[in-house]
């Protein structure tokens, strides 16, 4: 465990059921249950520090994969580390990059020692290993590492997924070694596929080691979503107690009101940047389409009531005809929407869980998704 | 004259040399020589209002041809004019579209009535006259109004440019007509392409008929500097020195130095935004190609001492990373940079003006260019 980081459980109604809890980050206090805005490449996209202070956002999360690629660990430390670099005073949590190795990486092999493997931008050849990757992280000033993982395909072979799955737990106990007493909170990576009795096992396993935190990886990567409930169910009653919990790139606003429901303290997703430049916004009533033709004079804003900036200053009308301009402010009004509608609804839900509401919050957020007509985010 | 309309002039150092004066119009007040940033389809690309008012700009430019085409006039009226759509409480400037018609739309048939064109966006077919332009100018809310012109190409034969410079002044009494006793401020645009005593003879023309400014069109469309130097040199001595001068599309710092020095108070251009968007900044010694690898490890800001929010939170390496990623906010950064710049450039001259001291002004502005090994921004 590490000096640098404190997980105190305020609430938690059941063993797997909805918590509540805070992080205490040497760069602040974060309220759990929390969704982390997405900053790959050392920047939320679209988005300035600034405005995300102002979304209330304490957290981000960034990637040790891409960041080693582009612009490179040495350039981030020397110009004062990702935090100086990107101008980002709130706490940032830096995934290993091993979800991205096995789907962005044109080429890889996986050894004992580590894995080989091709730049998805220039093709360069690269080796990274379990104590490299913590080596990184450390190097750039992350808040929170996460240990090198292998994330099997989906579907894939039962034998795959088990060999990834004990591979990532050797891994993880490398991480944790090379982490040593340095004050550098690191999280492991549960695998486990949709094995529900191996997901169990590893969870088993793994709590018996002190990370600070724990991962579900792998989910949410192709598997209908009874199937990643399922997996969690079974998965964080097993996890320490006293421990966060965090389920990686996912999902929609229905996915943290589940994940929630089975425990789950911390989430991360591109969904509401990348829908956001793609036209699509999340509102309390599903999903608004911005370029659709019903929308051309439409004077009202994204969401009625809405306090976010773009609904305080802006036409659906406004948008749907930026967004079809291609300007870039539409990117920038849509992000700054969805990024205030996820972090929205998840001081919501720890109101909820707070008040011990939890359940009815869950029936109400779901009545207001059917009578706007749409069940999905 | 129209009453929601005032230009003082509060100095001039000879006729067609540096002044200095105010427009004074209904949304502020605003001191010339002034640089009205570009907001062609409803938004000053990847820029917030709010931004731009931090920037100090208090008029933009817009377009009719372009928002007529997209989403329509009658859109934006509907939604309450182009101020509320925009959410843009500072003046706003339309051009009347006959450069653009001239230049973007794929076929065109002009006649004494006034032109016929497809749209460059779908080839749908629309006839615009010189009085539908101010119409469609004053419904969307335009503080000040442009005439319909003719923007003859370049290199054109004399006849051909002579024929557009007359029916571009028998169409600006139309205009004229049409606005009426209208509060509807009302800009001529004066053509004559690269001849001296056309230019001479147009400004002349114009400068019986009672438009409340004058713009200088059809120049920086491809001719050398010194061209378009000397049609300033031989027009703004003949237009009413009491009435502002606009200078439209141009140009470089030092085209708004040379402008300046020359009597002209209005500016604009897509310089600082579409440069911004391609990678590169304006500074006072010349420009930043900011995706050049001497940047990569820059720990310095784009213009050491600038005041910019660009130049007090990043460094060159992190937008070099940003522009190489193509990241969104790479383009957000660069183009409230040269905004900036372009803005702070005008506050210089306009105090420069108000001391006397421009002749001085211009000699240190081109010594720093030099010194910063680049004469050209």
């Amino acid at each position: 465990m590490s000096e640098a980081f404190e997980f105190h459980l305020k609430k938690s109604e059941s063993p797997g059921g909805p918590r509540l809890g805070q992080l205490r980050l040497s760069r602040g206090v974060v309220e759990t249950p929390v969704f982390m805005p997405v900053g790959t490449q050392g920047t939320v996209k679209a988005i300035t520090p600034e405005e995300l202070q102002g979304l209330g956002a304490g957290i981000i999360l960034s990637n040790i994969y891409h960041l080693y690629l582009r612009p490179g660990v040495e350039v981030v430390a020397a110009l004062g580390g990702l935090h100086k670099f990107m101008n980002w005073p709130g706490a940032i949590l830096t995934d290993s990059g091993g979800y991205q190795i096995f789907s962005l990486a044109p080429l890889r092999k996986i050894t004992e020692e580590g894995v080989n493997f091709r730049s998805h931008l220039d093709g360069s050849s690269h080796f990274l290993t379990p104590e490299k990757v913590v080596e990184l992280q450390r190097a750039i000033g992350a808040d929170i590492s996460v240990c090198l993982d292998e994330c099997p395909g989906y579907p894939a072979p039962e034998e795959e997924v088990r060999r990834a799955a004990a591979l990532t737990l050797r891994w993880a106990k490398r991480c944790l070694e090379a982490r040593g007493d340095a004050a550098n909170p690191l999280f492991a990576v549960v695998q486990g596929g949709m094995l529900p009795e191996l997901r169990r096992e590893q969870a088993q396993a793994f709590r018996e080691l002190h990370f600070d935190g724990y991962c579900l990886g792998g989910l949410s990567v192709g598997e209908d979503k009874e199937t990643t409930l399922a997996m969690l169910e079974v998965a964080t009653p097993e996890l320490p107690e006293d421990k966060p919990r965090y389920l990686m790139g996912v999902g929609t606003p229905e996915d943290l009101v589940e994940g929630v429901a089975r425990g789950v303290d911390m989430f991360d997703c591109v969904l509401p940047t990348r829908n956001g430049r793609n036209g699509m916004a999340f509102t309390s009533a599903g999903k608004v389409v911005i370029k659709n033709a019903v929308y051309a004079r439409d004077p009202e804003p994204l969401e009625e009531g809405c306090g976010c900036y773009t609904c305080r200053h802006y036409s659906r009308a406004y948008l749907r005809h930026l967004f079809l301009s291609r300007e870039i402010l539409a990117y920038r009004l849509l992000t700054l929407h969805n990024l205030y509608y996820y972090l929205q609804l998840m001081t919501e839900i720890r109101r909820a869980v707070a008040a011990g509401r939890f359940a009815a919050f869950r029936r109400e957020f779901y009545e207001k998704r059917l009578e706007g007509g749409n069940t999905r985010g």
